[in-house]
């Protein structure tokens, strides 16, 4: 179970870390947070010009241009900008020195302050710092990491509406009225020996079935949430050499797998992503689906079974020329009883080898009862209906959760699915005229489940997790 | 020559760039400048918590924490810092947005703010208006894109140094004493009926002598400027198959060159840097040097040549166990004749491979006078003796000029050259007794190479020739 741990204001030890990315640019920041930053900063910041207070004694949200000075040595010109806490990113002092962006300038302004009293921060230690401190949520925490690390605009509009709070304020209500539910049954546990009922058992049944329909709808919508923030997974499937390596490039529009025309070339399957109508696709080539002896290709093909069995969408390619279209037929019809969840598409590769493509294309179609479209991947042609089409099925589950908050995180999918299964264990307890402490404890589970998503309970561990995942700086 | 461009401080239209490294990081910046920015920012820019004036109205050097709004979408939480005409990097209206540090994160403000009337910044344009806001010389400009680009920690001290306009100040001074006898030698001109002398023709003669041999310390120092700012230009020489690619990868402590037991495997020259006691070495490792029937080894070998007239150290590699170890002794010789300004070490190789190595390489010494030394190339023995080497034998050239100012670019090299040329043609004027035009001719000339430096005089070539250097941001 969870454990508190102190979210009191505090000001640290200070830390120092480049907030933006390595490379070569015209500017960069490189800042400092935690007690007595003002301070070491004005041991190294001498004004243009003279005039004008210390940083120390600067009002926050102000910004100061000048130089950086290592004993008498110029190290940089910077803009210094100056917060007090508890208004700054981390609630702590903090001050964010903008130099210039260049790969040895940033290393000597950070050796100039890790110099002068200050440690590296460890990663994602300046968004710690502002969760313990009480100034974001975990959640929000999460979304700036997400954020940051958005690889298409629908993951980063979901981590927009993330750090806006909308989730919060939600998982906020739910917790409000857990909470009520629980101070009524632990009063009667407090009055126990007096056996009074606080609220009928009828009534605080209906609460929690109300409450538990609300964590389920947020539950449900991970399925799309995870899309949206981690792109649909997709699955290219088919017999060896039917061209999935091709179709693969084709639909990322560049060269990443390496072609070739030997069967069973792609022994691993390889993971690609490619940006449509503001969904990402992750784009699977697996390795050809057929018996083999070799072990090598044997392990290729439990792997691709397994992407499969994890897929959205799975994009199942044949030749249309082929001669044994039978089998093709048989297989298509097995993948989607097997797969009975993920979306499926049957595409009929080479079509402008043969006249008679058309009317096998229907054929197939026909006898599946599968969406089949017909392409040449080697040309191109008919790759943007398949994209289309592609976008359309993932637009239909975007439907389905249009005006909801979207769960996006598996954590969170965990810890609501906790939080569900106590509500409903609760129910049945009442429903068992179980005794009060039971019932209490369920409800009490709930409560903490849903407390760990926006760290209003939680665990070293837990925290220790989320922020390893973040980048030095962040 | 030089025509001068329009220096009047001035508010351009409204430019925006990203001015942080492209890249996964906690931060990033974007910036705007120009006319109108201010109200600009305020149409996409809404305060947390509504409070406070707008960014219009606050005052330049104040910070202010908001949310970016394309519309009623939110776009990302940042910190807005406003800067007002002309206290600003490009001395006009600006305001800089930090942001969150992700690509699409990042492209999105843009985005916004390309939307709502910037529009995308040129390479280098916004030290470009710095320029000619007349908020920073050339010199200054030019420095900044040294110090982002610098891959050693003496590259960037000088760039540092000119930064901070010790090389503008002292060519102040030079172009003042220029202006001085122009101005007298001018009013003569002026006078020129009466036939006047304001100033003995001794006496000019004298003052600019005296600048001459100043201008002439500064192209001297170029030799040394360049070596700082450049690295060390470094050829490793010597035939086909002596361990030049291994020596390379050894030096660089990575697999870099593709290294093959063929002979005539390095078909064209790679160049790579690595840094020794803060001075950075460009390592060219060049095509085998020897008569050959292919015509592309042929052109590596050209080439090779040509590397290694531009060489500031030549590393001619030599197998010890070589049978041909007299051809070698005349190649070396050879080398040392051909390339006398070049620093020279002959690196006796493959020492392990025999028990008289040491007889051998003495052998060579006495009979090259060349500084001999033994290593393996392939496990590394005797490697860090030779690096010691090469960094002493720099040493030696960084005792020349230690205490000047240092010209580092070509670009300041070339004016200068021409400046102590126009002045040498002044002094032989003067000893010739010519007309006061002509004299005067070459010492406005001197003046205008000086006033090219730092953008006094200047024109649209080469503004666009040093600002398209620079990346977009900048």
């Amino acid at each position: 179970m969870s454990q508190s741990v102190s979210l009191q204001p505090q000001q640290c030890d200070p830390i120092a870390a480049v907030a933006t990315p390595v490379g070569v640019g015209a500017l960069a920041i490189v800042r400092i947070s935690g007690k007595g930053v003002h301070e070491l900063a004005d041991r190294v910041f001498r004004k243009v010009n003279g005039g004008g207070p210390s940083l120390a004694t600067s009002p926050g949200y102000t910004a100061h241009f000048g130089r950086l000075y290592d004993g008498d040595e110029l190290v940089d010109e910077v803009i210094a900008l100056v917060f007090r806490a508890p208004l700054s990113f981390t609630a702590e002092d903090m001050v964010e020195f903008t130099c210039h962006g260049g790969p040895v300038v940033v290393r000597q302004v950070l050796k100039l302050l890790l110099d002068n009293g200050c440690r590296l921060a460890e990663a994602g230690e300046f968004t710690r710092r502002a969760f313990l401190n009480g100034r974001i949520d975990l959640l929000q925490a999460e979304a700036i990491g997400e954020m940051i690390h958005a690889r298409s605009e629908s993951a980063y509009r979901t981590a927009v509406t993330q750090m806006k709070g909308d989730l919060s304020e939600k998982l906020g209500d739910l917790r409000e009225q857990l909470l009520r539910s629980c101070a009524l049954i632990e009063l009667e546990l407090d009055f126990s020996e007096e056996d009074v009922e606080f609220q009928s058992r009828e009534e605080l049944s209906a609460q929690i079935d109300t409450l538990r329909r609300e964590v389920d709808k947020l539950v449900d919508s991970y399925q799309h949430g995870r899309l949206l923030s981690e792109g649909v997974a997709t699955v290219i499937a088919g017999r060896p050499n039917a061209g999935k390596s091709t179709l693969l490039n084709t639909l990322l529009g560049q060269e990443r797998a390496i072609v070739s025309h030997m069967p069973g070339t792609t022994r691993d399957y390889i993971e690609e992503c490619f940006i449509y109508d503001k969904t990402m696709f992750r784009l699977t080539d697996t390795a050809g689906l057929r018996e083999t002896g070799e072990e090598i290709e044997h392990e290729g093909i439990r792997r691709s079974r397994m992407k499969m069995a994890e897929a959205d969408l799975i994009l199942y390619l044949f030749d249309i020329a082929t001669d044994k279209l039978e089998e093709e037929i048989a297989d298509i019809r097995e993948l989607r009883q097997t797969h009975p969840n993920a979306r499926f598409i049957a595409v009929a590769n080479k079509i402008d080898r043969i006249e008679s493509s058309e009317a096998l294309t229907e054929k197939v179609q026909q006898e599946t009862s599968a969406e089949v479209i017909g392409i040449s991947a080697l040309d191109g042609k008919g790759i943007d209906f398949l994209k289309q089409r592609m976008g359309s099925l993932v637009k239909d589950l975007n439907k389905l959760h249009e005006a909801s908050v979207l769960i996006t995180s598996l954590r969170h999918y965990e810890a609501l699915r906790n939080a569900a299964d106590a509500l409903q264990n609760a129910e049945e307890l009442i429903t068992r005229e179980s005794e009060t402490e039971l019932i209490a404890f369920e409800l009490r589970s709930a409560l903490d489940y849903v407390g760990e998503i926006t760290g209003k309970v939680v665990n070293e561990e837990i925290l220790n997790t989320i922020f390893s995942r973040f980048c030095i700086g962040k």
